[in-house]
This record gives structure tokens, sequence and C-alpha cells, in this order.
């Protein structure tokens, strides 16, 4: 495996789909929005995306079987006629030219189904506890960046920009003549943030005119928890292997 | 060398092998089982692969000669007459970039031999002293799950995954249809565990179907030890390379 | 978005224009510097530069629309019949190979159009507070060094190199036969540093014997301490995603 | 700048030349070595090497001009008729993927003068005090392991391994049929050990047949002194641009 490949399960015919990415990220926000609308509206898996840049790792699922890191492309045909490509996965690529990579060939990929716009989810990690949880956005052109205000979006004057795949997604697409916004759950970023998750997806069902059950989040959130345990076991073994384990000097490069 | 790369030494015919890998890791476990293996059923080096991933550094033997950083294949009839191909080697790739072309490489070599199964072997450091060593585990299918836990063997649920060539070589082989299973023992993972590689082992040879005298292991283990002992010399002097000695700045990329 | 590419705007006819590099650095000294003289004498973008060792990232805008990391070229035609190519940006290439890719890039670019002689400017950082700005200089040839001398530039004689960009470029334009001079103002490097600008500006316009108003220096200073107060909010998020924040495993080996 | 590459200045023409690379590292205790003999025996350059894998940056000499990084090929025809190849440079490689790159190129180069024979200078940094700095080796054969010892080297038997350039060339030229050895000289790593240079001088002029004035080793140490305290100068700043500038954020992913 040289190269980022996409393997396609299921040929899927799209009519001017809207994109939406939703990547790991800081308190799983964007994660636990797309899983929630794939599960509740039945999106279908039809490609997956493996690459080169991704961790050298492989997940263990509860059942003792293993999962390699990917990402999954999901296709929603929703009710009012609109499709949508909803991405997710377990992981992102890593280094500047990997991500860089990745999200090149994403693009090219939705690009092909007639993409022309993008909704990255995220969360802005405040690093404090949060009363109610805002959703901060960004948007590649002025009038996006007015709609968002409208959907009680606050956009994000003069105080930071957004790293990774929801950054540069909406970046890279741009250069290719789409258009998008990132919606970011505002969250403290220590925990799986079910209310983070809750206040994104109300705004995005908001601005697609999409009827999911908001309710059922929180249970999914659960799920996603026991997930996330097994994340950081996994960090600190490799904090193990990185520092205390004598002869492990192999991987000192790593990281 | 730009690309990394495998020299046959010797061709050898083998009918539906098993591939074992053991590469250097936590506790040094899983190579001490497969260095066991390989010295007491005469297994025969056959093939060795080399890589611009790997550090960039030598080894020297006792005797003063210099061993390159290198991943060493070898062959093995068994008594049975099963066929096995067992991985070890003093290094393993470094960057996710580097870790996933060489397991590739491997997968394309042990694949051009018809190997279906493989086995990887490893430990699983708590870094907490242990009683009696247990063997974690994980599997491509639930039926191969179902069989570790026949085989006394604690499947990793929900808390953890498998970092590095152990967990790379099983979820690459599931994308090209071959399945297998990783045995991790249980070891603090502060010294070169006998102790781990021995439970490791007997489970190993439970599943195949394989006799090793298991009390041979103890005395392989203290030659072990002086190597590792090397390793850390190794370390230490690379940290001063990188921190203490003055005018080092052109090494401070590294790591 | 597997090479870097630079994308032109609009053709210009250049003669033998002289180059001028201001990317951001230490204390954003060099590019307040050619931002400066940019608004002021009006000069015109007509090419872009995008790069997949960039940082996979986007910078947002006051007004809530993103700004993809990219470098800038425009072209400034003199009052005095010379013509210059400065480069801007809000980025660099980040590791070396991606540093030398997207620095041949720069050079073979500018190159076709005649260029020569270059000017790259930055920060001296010193970590002490300054009474009054020294500006610091190195040349690619020691005529230029006398030069330099000459218009009260401190030669950075035995206590120092260049590191980026500003090095760089002259480092390999000098292996093509272009030669050229580096200014670094002196900063504390903790803020944006309108007076280090004004002190570089004011050598750099001697040198060429240019004129622009520096008293609106200031001003414009203000401007980029709200952009820098934005890359502080982005570097402490970074922190949080790859320190604080449960589950964010996957990108532990960003940095 | 894609690839390493080599610019060759004069054609020389070699008899079966020896091998000797003394790049940057520990205590610059073979940099030393081999500056002195260029130097004492009119080495002449012949070659230089650059590499995109070399840090992005420059050197600036004590009147203020510009040195860009590289290493350097000299041709030295000793009085006994024997030819010498002697590499040396301000910088190594440094990603493990570079490091192999330069030195696979290294090796092509020299290879295609007939070298067959190749001695690596360095430093073994101890972080101790040392009375009278030892020599300590390794080589390709056990032959030239035990010549070493004859000429008073110890062995690096089960205590560590050589990291970087003089470890590599000796990996990389072994697998091509080439033979060697490194030696080092025994050294607290804290500045630039002119006694630990002397040692490894006087060995390797014994083991070459080779006479050079050693007395004159010490002058070029106070040198060689100089133009480290300019390195150490450059880490400041590069720690400087990492982690205390404000706003520094695009220089945070080096390193």
């Amino acid at each position: 495996m040289d190269k980022t490949y996409i393997n396609v399960i299921k040929e899927v015919d799209f009519k001017e789909p809207v994109f939406i990415e939703a990547l790991p990220g800081i308190g799983h926000v964007g994660k636990l929005v797309a899983e929630h609308i794939i599960h509740e509206l039945e999106a279908e898996k039809f490609a997956e995306l493996y690459s080169p840049s991704f961790p050298p790792q492989v997940f263990v699922n509860e059942d003792g079987t293993i999962e390699p890191m990917k990402n999954e492309f999901y296709a929603l045909k929703a009710e009012d006629g609109q499709d949508y490509i909803i991405l997710v996965g377990n992981t992102q690529g890593l280094s500047p030219e990997g991500q860089h990579e990745v999200c090149g060939m994403i693009l090219d990929f939705v690009e092909s189904f007639g993409v022309k716009q993008m909704y990255t989810l995220g969360g802005l990690g405040t690093g404090q506890p949060i009363e109610k949880s805002k959703v901060f956005g960004a948007a590649t052109s002025k009038e996006l960046a007015e709609m968002l205000k409208e959907n009680n979006v606050t956009l994000r004057s003069a105080d930071g920009g957004i790293i990774g795949a929801s950054g540069l997604l909406l970046g890279m697409g741009m250069l290719r003549g789409m258009n998008g916004a990132c919606l970011m759950g505002e969250t403290p970023g220590y925990f799986i943030d079910a209310e983070a998750s809750k206040a994104v997806l109300k705004v995005l069902l908001d601005i697609l005119g999409m009827k999911v059950n908001v309710a059922r989040l929180e249970e999914r959130a659960e799920e996603t928890r026991k997930m996330i345990s097994k994340a950081q076991q996994m960090e600190r073994e490799m904090a193990e292997r990185m520092h205390i384990a004598p002869g492990e000097e192999d991987l000192r490069y790593i990281g």
C-alpha cells in the first residue's frame, strides 16, 4: 500500500449530492452527529478509503475482531429527494503531506458524483466547562457565512482557524470551485460530548431541512464512550512502548 | 536504497505455509518466542528485507562486527508436514508510510508462497508487576476469535488495539483475504520477559499442534538480555546526540 | 494535491525584477515590511503557490470566511523603472523535504522572469527587550556583505545562521547563480514588532533606492496583531487536540 | 531540488581509493580528524552533495557570507601511492528515508571510482569527563575487527551500536560487498574535542600507514570551536521560533 486508495463497495447513482464530513476530532462531536444521521436514516456504506498515512495500527472490537484504520463513505437519499455523501471513519491522515493526499483523493471522489457543496463537522475545544454548547462556524463565502449567522451559528471571526480534515477539505475544495461551511460544537473536549453534538445536529438539520430524531443521540453517545475508552488504552500503551519499556528503541522515531 | 526490498537467499518450495510474525516490540515477548522456535526446530533463513524507513543505524555484535538493520524470513517444515514462514528482525519500519510500505511488501512476499493464515506475536505492556502472565488476543473473524478463547486466550474486548507490525499485518492482510490472529503476552514491559514468552509459546504450540521444548526458553532469554543492553546503550547515545552534545543541531529533526 | 504548484492569476512582463521574500517568521518582521510596501505602492498579486507540505489547516478571516494556506506573489513596478516580485503568505513549508520542494519551485518561478538578485526579510529573535532594533544581515558574496555594512547592517559573523525560507532561498539561489542578501530585524520575538519592521524597511529602501511612507507602518502592525491573535488561538487548540482531549489518539503523530 | 544530487567539480582519476567518512557528529571528533588530514596533505575538493533532507537553513561565515548545507568530497593522493576519497560536510541527512537516500547516493558515487574499503570516523559520547580518550571501533568482518584490536581499538562488544551516516554507510556498504570499519573517539561530547580527535587520528594513521603532523590539530580545533558556537546560536534561535515567539505556529511541525 504505497498510495491512498478508495475501494468502491457498491455503485450508487447520486443527483447533485451534498457532502458531509465528520472524521474523528475534538470531543468526537462531528463523528457522533454523522453516525447518528447514518443510523437513524439508514444511510448505506458504498466505499472505503485506506491510506499509508493512517497510523500503523488496528482497532479491536468488543468481540475480539480486528478493524483496520479506514474512512467510510455512506450514501443517503433523503425524503425530500436530496442526496448526501457522508464521510466517517476511525482516523485521519497524519503528516501534512498525508492529510493533503487523503483530502485530495476524497475531493476527487465526491466531485466525480457531482458534489458542489459540503459541510464539515467538528468540535471546538475550550478546555473549560460549558453551560450551553454554542455552535461556531466558518464558510467559503460571505453569503454562506451570512446564512450560518441566520441559523444561530457564531462566526469564528478573529479568533482562530480550523485544523485537520474539516478545515483542509474546505480549503482545498474552494480551490476547485466547491463551496461549504464548517460547523463546530463548543466542547470542553475531555469526553464524548453528546450535548455539543446535539447542538451541531440541530443546526445542520435546520440548514439542510432534514428531519432526524434528536433524542436518541444520547444513547448513541454511550456506545461511542466505550470505543473511546479503547482509544485511551491504546494511547497509554503507545506511551509505554515509547517511553517506559526498555529496548523499545526501534519505535523511538514514531511520533 | 530508495525502496524497501527483499533479498531472497535461497529458493524454498512451500505448501500452504502459515505465516508467523515476531518483530521486536514490548518486552521482546514475540521475538523470544519466534527465535526459540527457529533454533529448536532448525528453521532456515531464506530471505532478508531492508528498508529506507528503518532507523539509520547499525548494531554491533559481541565480536565487534556490524549488523545492518533488517527483517529476516525463516522457512520451517514441521514434522506433521505443515510449512511455516517465520519473520523476525532487529527493527520495524518507523513512519506510518514506512510501516505501510514494509508490511505491504511482507504480505506480497508471503502471499506469493500461498500464505492464507498468519499469527502475529507481541507483548501487552501493563507497566505493573504480573503474577501469572495471561495471553491476550484478537483475530480477523469471529470464528478465529472463538478458537482463541478455547485456547485460553483473553480477547481484548473494549480495551485497546494493536500498534505496529503485529496489528498492521493483520489489518492489511484482512483487506486481501487473509485471516489470522494476534497473541500478546501480558508483561510489565520493563525487561526481557521469558515468562510472558513462555505463555505465548504454549498457546501458539497448542493452536498449531506443534511440539517444541519449552524449558530451554529461559536460557535463550539470557542471550537476548545482552542484546537489549546494547539497545539501551544506543538509546542513551541517541539522547546525548540530540539533547546534550553541543553542535549536534544537525540531528535535531530526527525523532 | 500531491505536489507543490503555482497558480498564475495574471500574466506580467518583468524587466530583470528583484525578488523580495517575506514569508511569516519571528515577530512577523519581514511579513510586516513586505505587506507595507505592497499596500503603499499598490503591488498587484499575480500568482499563488499551494503545497502539500503546508500545515493541514485553514485560517478564518474576520467575516467568517475561510482562507487556505498559501504563498502569494506580487508584482511591483517602481517609479524608477525597477521591477520587483514580492513573496508573502500565511505559512512556510514544514518538513525539510517540503521546504526544499517549495523553495525550489519558488526559485524556478522567479528565475523564469529573469530574477538574478533577491532580498529575504526576517526577524532575529533575542528573547530580550530591545532598546533600538538593529538590522542584522548576511549575503551571498563578500561584495554584497560589504554593501550591507555600508547600509548600517550588522553582519552576522560567527554567531548564527538563517533558518527557514529566508536562508534556504539564498542558499539554493546561490547554487543556480543568483545573488542576494538577508535582512533580519532584531526583535524580542514575543509580539508583532513594528519597530523591528521599521528598521528593516528603512535599510531595504536605502539599498533599493525606493521611496515608501514609513509612518503608516505602525497602523498596519495593529491589523497584523489581530491576525496573530488568531494564530495563537489555533496553537492552543492544536495543543488541546494533541495533549488534553481524550480519544484524540488519531492525531498523536502530528507534530 | 526534489532529489539528492552530486555536483562534480573536477574529474579525478582514482586507483582503488579508500573512502573516509567524517560528517558532523558527537564532539565533532571525526570532522576534526578529516579536516586536519585535508589541510595538512592538501586534499582537493572534487564534488559536492546537496539533499532535500538536509535541514532547511544556511550557515553564515565570519565575513557575513552564506554557506549552503552540503557534504563535500575531497581527493587525496598520498605519498605512498594510495588514493583516498574523504567526505566531510556541515550536516547529515535527517529523516530515516533521507539518511538512506543520501548514504545510498554516496556509496554509488564512491563505488564508481572503485572504492572497496571505507573508514567512518565519529565520537562516542559518554557524558562523563574522560582522562585519556580511548578509541572504540567496529568492523564489517571478524578479520577487520581483529586488525582494529591490534591497533589498540576497543571493540564495542555488547554495549552499543552506531547511529547516523558512520553506521549506515558501513551497513549499506556491506550489502554491496564493501568492507570497512568505524573508529569512534571517546568524548564527554560537550565541546569540540581535540583530544578525542587526536586519538582517532593516531589510530587511523597507523592503520593506513599515513604520515600527518598531529601537533597542529589543536590549533585547528580552535577554529572549529568558533563554527560550533554558531551552531549553538542557531539551535537557540530554532528553539525560540518553535516555543517562545507568538504566532510562530507555521513552524510548529518542524521537529
